[in-house]
């Protein structure tokens, strides 16, 4: 899923020959065909030469010597979705009667809905569900807080909070246009987690106005996750929270890719047989993500990490296109100030680890790193590096996207860390309950299962947030966060 | 349900005898009895005596000579539920295991839940609905904002914002103690006008926070619903967020009650034949419903209401305890000035509308009151006076209560009143809108099924939410505040 963010869309469609087609842009197409032999397979070899994926054919009808059908096919994006349609309208005995686009389909009307868990069809249930009956359970809240955890939504209620300015790849687009990715984030915490979540899309950018927005809406919810917020804004807002609100804050952009890659190191590392402490780690990007991975890798032990930004290494001293963060960055990392080019920092790297944007680093960046190099290149769609052009020199390839080996995705994170915090009614969202919930997805994959390919474990192993929530929760009551305790052999 | 707000809990308890058991305090009580000829039968009577309702009684096991039975009984309240307890562990042969209350048992977890309503079992699934196909959603919002409506949630989707402060009749509860409420409303929404809504219960109760909180979260919805807010806070909150925002906003305290209660006096005036310009209108309760149901009685043509609060009467040129509200409503109303005392002001009129507190007035009031008197006493869940009391002197009574005739229930309003601003995607409700749905609501009753104990539709008549919806709509798209245009016929 996202991990690192583009900033436009133009690198998306310079690349999109390197995109295979997908049912994230899938048409269903009507199509009026001679009912004839040998028109159908003129049809759909037409669109394999156009390099569409057909998917289900299903007869519509039959109007005289015409057949209706539609046809569903996969295809890379609208733009070549646009040229099969074209060059189908030019192809003689074939008319275009309908474009249908699934995935606008799927999104008619939202894609998450609030339902009632209680009938409300007679008079009782009305005097239960609201008044007069309800006015006990509002007394019981009011006479303990706490309560509002088992008598309401909270205990298992996450705000899912943006404000439309870093979406996905797609930039400062604004709260309204950010409600798909909100919605989509609530379904994954829903159907990885069992975690309920809402999207709330705040019609403001300003630092203050969002902490305070977030800190007025808490008593309805049981944690926050921030989602989307631009760097460095994204820092402040979540420090500020933390401190000034007693339910979790989580800012899913730094924090569960951090969590994620942490866990695909932990395991690179059992096959390349290195330790944390030895490593070069080489980061491209000092944004909301490359600064919490660059953060969660000091904490696990990494002692040299050189970052880059588009303007060139970030070293105690530089004094051009720094920010408080890059501040904090100069400061904790580079211990030999390192100065120089990209491909110089990359000689005898062990780990590259890419958070910026398509293309960052070739070939001949990655045949000078060390022995079993290790190349997480996390931009989202298109990678700093593709592993076609880097496998032949790296011992270990990660990436974010689901159609390569070694997926590093936020969803093996969020539900399972939010699922745990829940479950203790946590406060906070701690330094160790990132770490713990590292470790346990690394776990998830056996020791005799690691492989070159298979360094962290897929999205839909459901093994995974069971285990995140259990080491989750574990590490919020040693931790003291947990206003809930569990006895451990109920997690 | 709720109409107007009680000051303390005191009310209810000081008047409990006059309310009857209900579901809304329901005991289920688990009892060890002998098991011998007579003695289920002196238990029930013991709960008869006591003034418990029996519901269900069902067997759970037998224990030597012991039967385990569980009861469901209806109380009055939780002390009268207290004294059924202590009664029945005092009585020789029964053992009280235990007691649960059923509202208690129904609000675990919350009454609401966000669900999926699309699979992601699949990673096509997972490419629809999130990265990278959401991409493309994303973007068609962002160059047409108006897109959100029909892509996301927020052409359904009402939010029910609260402060706590002025919560059923138990005042100034705070945030999280009245989120049992509002979840409630939510559920009304969804089963009377499948509007979905989620509960904003928000930690400050300082108006331009609560307006900057407001502003800041609506891009995700389609309509603001005001809850249980303070006057006169609730008059700027709402008047500033109208002018602010481009969805509609609805204080359901003010706006609901008074839709509901015009329609009742529409239809009762059918009855009586008077004429809303005729009428003397004696008003007790100057707080937010009591300055909508005088304002919208204004609109409707009433030209004389006088209104008491508990100081005395409103009018033009009183000093002491004024608020800006007040000071409106001395302006618009009162036109002779009066100022004696609320027995005198009784003398004559021909409706007394109640939105104070229980027992504001006596038999003796009402017997002064014009011909064929109407009196609609709303506080709940005791009224200015008890329709038994009243009934001798009245041609047409009401209240707020589901165990009399005539209740005047908000839930008649809101959520046809949402669900047609929603379809035409309002942006605004304007007192034409209101107007038009206490005529829709008045209209569910045919002019030949008119009678004094049947002014206003019952809850459960699922054509009023339908009704109201059609009104509104039409109003809205007549009065230019429709952003979609919908065919007559269509509607």
């Amino acid at each position: 899923m996202e991990t690192t963010k583009q900033t436009s869309m133009s690198a998306t469609k310079d690349s999109s020959s390197k995109i295979r087609p997908s049912a994230s842009y899938s048409l269903t197409l009507r199509l009026k065909i001679m009912n004839e032999p040998g028109s159908l397979g003129a049809v759909t070899s037409l669109i394999g030469e156009m390099g569409g994926d057909i998917g289900a054919i299903d007869i519509h009808s039959i109007e005289g010597p015409h057949m209706i059908r539609d046809l569903t096919v996969n295809m890379r994006d609208s733009h070549h979705g646009d040229e099969l349609v074209a060059a189908l309208e030019k192809k003689p005995g074939v008319e275009v009667i309908h474009v249908s686009d699934r995935t606008f389909l799927m999104h008619l009307g939202g894609k998450i809905s609030v339902t009632n868990k209680a009938p409300l069809k007679t008079r009782d249930d009305l005097s239960m569900a609201y008044t007069p009956g309800v006015a006990r359970v509002c007394m019981a809240i009011h006479e303990d807080k706490e309560k509002a955890y088992t008598l309401t939504i909270k205990g298992n209620m996450v705000a899912v909070v943006t404000d439309g300015s870093a979406v996905l790849g797609l930039g400062n687009i604004g709260p309204e246009a950010a409600m798909p990715v909100m919605e989509g984030k609530a379904m994954l915490f829903k159907e990885f987690g069992k975690v309920e979540a809402f999207p709330i899309c705040l019609n403001t950018q300003d630092t203050e106005e969002i902490i305070t927005a977030v800190k007025n809406i808490a008593p309805v919810f049981g944690g926050i996750n921030l989602e989307d917020i631009a760097a460095p804004r994204c820092f402040e807002i979540e420090d500020r929270l933390k401190r000034e609100i007693d339910i979790p804050v989580f800012h899913d952009d730094q924090h569960g890719t951090a969590v994620v890659v942490l866990a695909a190191l932990i395991n690179s590392l059992k096959i390349v047989k290195k330790e944390m402490k030895d490593l070069k780690v080489i980061v491209t990007g000092v944004g909301a993500a490359g600064v919490s991975c660059s953060k969660i890798l000091l904490s696990a032990g990494v002692q040299n990490i050189i970052g880059f930004d588009t303007t060139g290494p970030i070293y105690e001293g530089r004094t051009n296109r720094m920010n408080f963060m890059k501040d904090w960055f100069a400061e904790h990392t580079n211990p030999e100030k390192f100065n120089g080019s990209l491909h110089d920092a990359m000689k005898g790297a062990d780990v590259f680890l890419g958070l910026s944007g398509p293309g960052t680093i070739t070939a001949e960046d990655v045949k000078v790193m060390g022995d079993d190099a290790i190349v997480f290149a996390m931009a989202n769609p298109t990678p700093e590096i593709m592993p076609e052009e880097a496998d032949p020199y790296v011992r270990i390839m990660a990436t974010g996207r689901s159609d390569y080996p070694n997926q590093i995705n936020n969803v093996l994170c969020f539900p399972g860390m939010f699922r745990g915090a829940l479950d203790v009614r946590a406060t906070d969202i701690t330094e160790e309950m990132k770490i713990a919930a590292a470790h346990a997805i690394a776990n998830c994959i056996a020791e005799e299962e690691l492989h070159e390919d298979y360094v962290i474990p897929g999205v839909f192993n459901t093994q995974v947030a069971e285990n995140v929530a259990r080491e989750v929760a574990r590490a919020a009551i040693k931790g003291g966060v947990a206003r809930k305790i569990i006895a451990d052999e109920n997690l």
